[in-house]
């Protein structure tokens, strides 16, 4: 019953690990929060990536190199194509889960067009190397050659273990060969700016059974931290994790979509390799940003200048940048440890980002989509347009585009492929990690478990799970119960009890017609930051299950502002649909003089007997969603 | 007695005002803080800029468009000959100043390389418009051509009204006759990216009695604001103000340079072409910014990415960007609004820049220089080599030069001119509005005010004014009360009495040999933020005077960290030097278990009996003297 590793359909596919994540074809959601979420994916993201795409010409940038019309001015940034390869990858999750036609004929449409861009020797890259067009890899630093070739291979990796070797597959193996060639210990001794190729190497390597490709990937991971890269105008080395080391670094810093998917990718290589070390070092990364540079809703990445992180402690909310692709590139990370090291700690943290970065993008419409999460918002953002490419990524408003476009497509091929997240298989263990309602079908080492999932998670707490179909040899089941989940209870066989955050084991028989019952309270509950966090001091932050809260201006009584409000924490929020109600005061202070510095020689006056209002908090999924507004996560104490 | 306004040597003559700063040969300072500064910056800055720029390539850029030799790669950024010309004043100012044959020698020697450069129809750039180069004007966005210009002109100001006209005026009246007739009213209708020419053109235009310049400087403000300068790359046009017409924004927003340079053109246009109507919208506009977007230093520009302003109440400590050009720029218009109105806000706000962001800049010996100034440091800076351009203009420790390096050229050229700023006289009255020590003659209506001024200021609030010298006619003197000197005491012919913040008026006869007594307590006090900053929530800071202070990690016992630092806000801290001592806890609370998110279901938990030590607290300007440290002015409660 056991998989071949290679043709496993999922993301990641450990080639030594005994640990490996639930395959596509073993969880099939039937609703839900992430079905939904699916489902607005296939029928509008996909189609609106595509037709952005064709509109801008990144697409047709391959058919010029085809064309030999490469002279003269090419539309999109130099990585443009990484955005075709990540549509690409989509369409073949998609399609492979759930037999999508359209899908498929859009991804064997596109690859042709992929394909007749490809130079003899394998190089694929519509930007460089062709006539009037600067010479290939001329331009490590910012080229984003290698990180395209990156992409491409990701997005074979999900074509081939989904439906086997096709053209894609084919073209993606030149462009791996040629860049083995062309990087390997016998060539040049460059990497690329923008970490990707790692990640993508290693897994097509795992897919295709390559270890050359696994071997170039190591390469690439020990070549960077040795400040080869030419820098950037105003940028360190640390901008592209050129300062120090893989094996070395303490924490991640620098452009945080670079960090985490250099990380990835070093965990890849660690656990093919069998190199501990360098498998520990990324978790001591992992902990420390997770100790001191991570949000409250997952986000990574402190600062707009650099797109990157701060320093410890540097979490403030309002230019909180938490770029959606650095949550889906944080997702991959700890995807990859937890399966290196089955500690239920990184799941958490891949729920915690699921639900309040990767859900807070997308638009109800699946066409518009936010780029920055900011956890404080002052001043309502104005409106996009349906046909605007938004020009930054400030947040506040989702976009249906960006000149910089990289978070719709990851969006797609995240969403497209979320229910390899939701459970792994070890030997005779099934692990349930994201709770949602479904039907499974695991091949364990003793033959397969079926489970029927009922949940209105995260809404209601409540995961009832029916084995359907039980293996002849012995079976475990074991939940993850999640890090916030104080005084949940499980009943089994064994009857009920209260289970700790971390694994609660399924006991007793899981014959078919066994029920297990987890209960997770999501009442609402106050959060509080480390008193380190200086951006947030005096603030406390409302949660309910995995979902973290916000107040949007919209919900204040007439004539409140946003910058006034104030919470009681004295009095326990309370349940409202998948949000809360709060005791808020946002009646203003006695205010200094106008026209005056704000700053003065007494202290914040009292406020004198303030109004206080039962006043709704929403998902911070959810916000803006009724346009432009003004929004808080963390809310001043009275 | 009346000067000529054209030859009135000082940075800013109005046209039309009856107000006009006191000369530079009215003012002689005898010692004191800023006469230190000075010394340090003709001794040394001037000199370390030459040397630099030398060695960098920038003023040999001019040398290589009279060779001819353009083609190929050029030193520095497109917008370097402006540090020449800024140099160039600062030359000026301390020759006219002091009579400096070494400062006149150098800028004469400059002036020819300068001149040589310049193309027969006026125009004068290096990096545009000759062979190998991008044409004249192609790129007003970001080519800074017009910005460079107006450089030219403010040095030229300098020189024509400390020497009378020469060469680099002559060179100053072609490059200005071509902008006006390259964008005059039958040109181009383009701006620069980047102000600058208005208020070069528009004081260049006073210092020549040249009124076309006023008008082409009215043209370049009103173009402003219509959204004609091709975008840049994620950013939008409030970058450089072509969001809005100037006489229609609120507040300052976008790159706080060119906000603050174009604001100060504006004054200057308005006051000159009598358009109340503008000088209202640049007071309003200094208005909500000083109020809601300007920082205990006076630092203005809260955000790295942009170099630019953030939203109302976004003043965060850590990654305050408060360029050393921006608190210039912030001077600029303050000086251009006192001399408009008379108001002393604007000469309130002059001095708190003055000491905590332009005194802060320079290291000890005038060869460093911050160019970004934070309030609040984690973690210490690396030290930077004698050698070494610094890429990043991050803080944290002073830097020789920088590859953008605007700072210290405008550092040099404000330094030289700092008595300009000192005092005011309109008709028969004389305005003290910054003290240190000094020998004063100012021309009055009815003739010379003699005042032998004696300080150890801001150490000391003691001021001693002492009249060596009457006119016949009447005359009056006045002396400014700083906005944070509640209390002050003014002793003269008349008594002694307290005098509220703003204008004391001295009483009784000014016969020579009278005395004035003003008294100005600088007891350390605690100053307290409004309550919507969200950054520094629940934190107080120090000041003493016109002083900010700071705590530093070197200065805390052993073993305490910044990050845990407590102020007793109870405890008032007491005089210390030119800083102050106070009770300050830094004993860690228990901490949350290590390597979990630093969120939590619990507050943060009461430290049990901290340990309080008496902590010296030292001027913000004089921070990081002792190499890189942990800093912070906003210190949290206990």
């Amino acid at each position: 019953m056991e998989d071949n590793p290679a043709s496993h359909p999922a993301p990641v596919v450990s080639g030594r690990g005994r640990r490996r994540g639930i395959g596509l074809d073993e969880l099939r959601l039937t609703g839900g929060f992430w079905e939904r979420l699916q489902r607005t994916n296939a029928d509008a993201t996909l189609r609106h990536c595509l037709e952005w795409m064709e509109r801008l010409g990144w697409i047709a940038n391959f058919d010029r190199v085809r064309e030999g019309a490469t002279g003269g001015e090419r539309p999109g940034w130099p990585f443009s194509d990484s955005e075709v390869y990540k549509l690409a990858e989509a369409l073949a999750w998609r399609h492979g889960t759930t037999g999508d036609a359209w899908a498929n004929k859009t991804l064997e449409a596109l690859t042709e067009r992929i394909g007749a861009a490809q130079d003899a020797d394998g190089y694929l890259n519509t930007c460089f190397g062709h006539a009037g067009q600067r010479p290939r890899y001329s331009d490590l630093s910012e080229g984003h050659e290698l990180y395209c070739t990156g992409h491409l291979l990701q997005a074979a990796v999900a074509r081939v273990r989904t439906s086997g070797e096709d053209e894609l597959v084919e073209i993606a193996r030149r462009a791996a060969d040629h860049v083995c060639r062309e990087f390997g210990p016998e060539g040049r001794e460059g990497i690329c700016g923008h970490a990707e190729i790692e990640v993508g190497l290693a897994e097509f390597g795992r897919a295709l059974g390559e270890e050359r490709y696994t071997e170039q990937a190591r390469l690439f991971i020990e070549r960077r931290g040795h400040g080869t890269l030419a820098p950037i105008a105003l940028l360190d080395a640390s901008y592209f994790q050129d300062d120090e080391p893989v094996r070395r670094a303490e924490v991640w810093r620098g452009h945080a979509v670079r960090a985490l998917y250099l990380a990835a990718g070093a965990v890849d290589v660690a656990v093919d390799t069998a190199d501990a070390e360098l498998l520990e070092a990324v978790e001591r990364q992992w902990h420390r940003t997770v100790e001191r540079r991570t949000y409250l809703t997952g986000g990574m990445g402190s600062r707009h200048q650099d797109e990157g992180f701060g320093e410890d402690w540097e979490l403030p909310p309002d230019r909180a940048y938490c770029e959606t692709c650095a949550g889906i590139a944080s997702v991959m990370v700890s995807w990859r440890l937890y399966l290196a090291t089955g500690e239920a700690r990184y799941a958490d943290l891949i729920e915690r980002t699921f639900y309040n970065i990767v859900a807070a993008s997308p638009g109800p419409d699946g066409r518009t989509f936010f780029y920055a999460n900011p956890l404080h918002q002052r001043t309502a953002a104005a409106d996009v347009k349906p046909d605007q490419v938004n020009p930054r990524a400030e947040g506040g408003v989702r976009a249906p585009w960006f000149d910089v476009s990289c978070c719709p497509t990851n969006l797609a091929r995240t969403l497209a492929s979320w229910q390899a997240y939701a459970a792994s298989v070890e030997d005779e263990t099934v692990s349930l990690l994201q709770y949602a309602p479904g039907q499974m079908r695991a091949r364990t080492a003793s033959g397969v478990l079926g489970l029927r999932i009922a949940t209105e998670y995260p809404r209601d707490g409540a995961v009832r799970i029916e084995v359907t179909e039980a293996p002849e040899g012995p079976v475990e089941l074991r939940l993850r119960v999640p890090d916030w989940a104080e005084g949940a209870t499980l009943a089994d066989a064994a009857g009920s009890r209260v289970v700790e955050p971390g694994w609660a084991q399924v006991r007793g028989d899981l014959a078919p017609g066994t029920t297990i019952a987890l209960d997770l309270s999501v009442e609402p509950r106050l959060t509080w930051p480390d008193e380190r966090i200086d951006a947030v001091r005096g603030c406390v932050a409302v949660e309910r299950g995995p979902l973290v809260l916000c107040v949007e201006t919209a919900d204040l009584p007439a004539g409140w502002a946003i910058e006034d409000v104030r919470i009681d924490p004295a009095a326990p929020p309370r349940t409202d649909r998948d949000g809360a109600i709060a005791r808020i005061s946002a009646a203003s202070a006695p205010r200094r003089p106008a026209g005056r510095p704000p700053f003065g020689p007494t202290p914040p006056p009292d406020r004198d007997s303030p109004e206080w209002s039962e006043v709704p908090l929403v998902p911070y999924h959810r916000w803006a969603r009724r346009g432009g507004t003004g929004m808080r996560v963390f809310l001043p104490t009275a």
